[in-house]
């Protein structure tokens, strides 16, 4: 009786685990969904909603490392100064992994789709990679490091 | 009696897993001293070492995502041929975070000096980030993902 018993609670957890997993990858298909709304509605404060509000943030990219959630929307605020500029964002989740209660690793890639700003208005794309790392932190997934490339 | 057992317990369980941690995080800075001594010696495979053996293990970085621990290594062959070529790395970590028992996430910046190729021999630095999720597994630490940029 008591095997039987070490058996359900064992299985009975792991099933548990993997359904709150299910769920928090699922938070974050749709966190990821309205980025790219609050993007292509042209509104980086938005946008960056999902990212933690803290000067620990850490934005990894071209320009190497940025520290804080305010550098990091100036940033933005000036690579993209207009709707325009910012054209059209598609991400792309490739791999969503729970690391633990409060770590979620994901891969994926964007898509920036821009109008030609040049006289033939030829639409431009470019892309790349991200790896984001969340945090479950005060029970809400932020952002706590994003690489991009 | 009881309360006094409890805090203790929990004060040293929570010294334990700080301890652990330190630990690990020791275990990655030394592997990556290893990676830089092997890159540096001209040997890629050594280098290669604590990359997880395993199709899924993920490199990202300039042409998008390398899948596996065999194409990793053809690309690293195919881009460095020669020792010459590899130049002299160096790692610098700049954060190294234990996520859960067995996850680490670090976040670093390479450094690649290379001799000059051309006729005037001038020497060429290259630079750039990484950010690496390490995982334990069967007792050692292995990169599972490296985004380079």
């Amino acid at each position: 009786m008591k095997i039987f018993l070490l058996i359900f609670s064992l299985v009975y957890s792991l099933f548990s685990f993997s359904q709150k997993s299910n769920s928090s990858v699922h938070t974050i298909t749709e966190n990821m969904k309205v980025q790219e709304k609050a993007w292509n509605d042209g509104n980086i404060k938005a946008f960056m909603k999902y990212y933690w509000h803290n000067d620990s943030l850490k934005f990894i990219g071209s320009k190497g490392i940025t520290y804080g959630w305010q550098k990091t929307l100036d940033n933005y605020l000036k690579s993209y100064p207009t709707k325009k500029e910012m054209g059209i964002l598609t991400f792309t989740i490739i791999e969503c992994t729970q690391l633990s209660e409060t770590n979620i690793y994901a891969i994926g890639k964007w898509n920036l789709k821009k109008e030609g700003l040049d006289s033939l208005a030829t639409n431009k794309v470019v892309s790349g990679h991200f790896t984001l790392l969340w945090k479950k932190i005060h029970n809400n997934w932020l952002i706590v490091a994003d690489h991009t490339s």
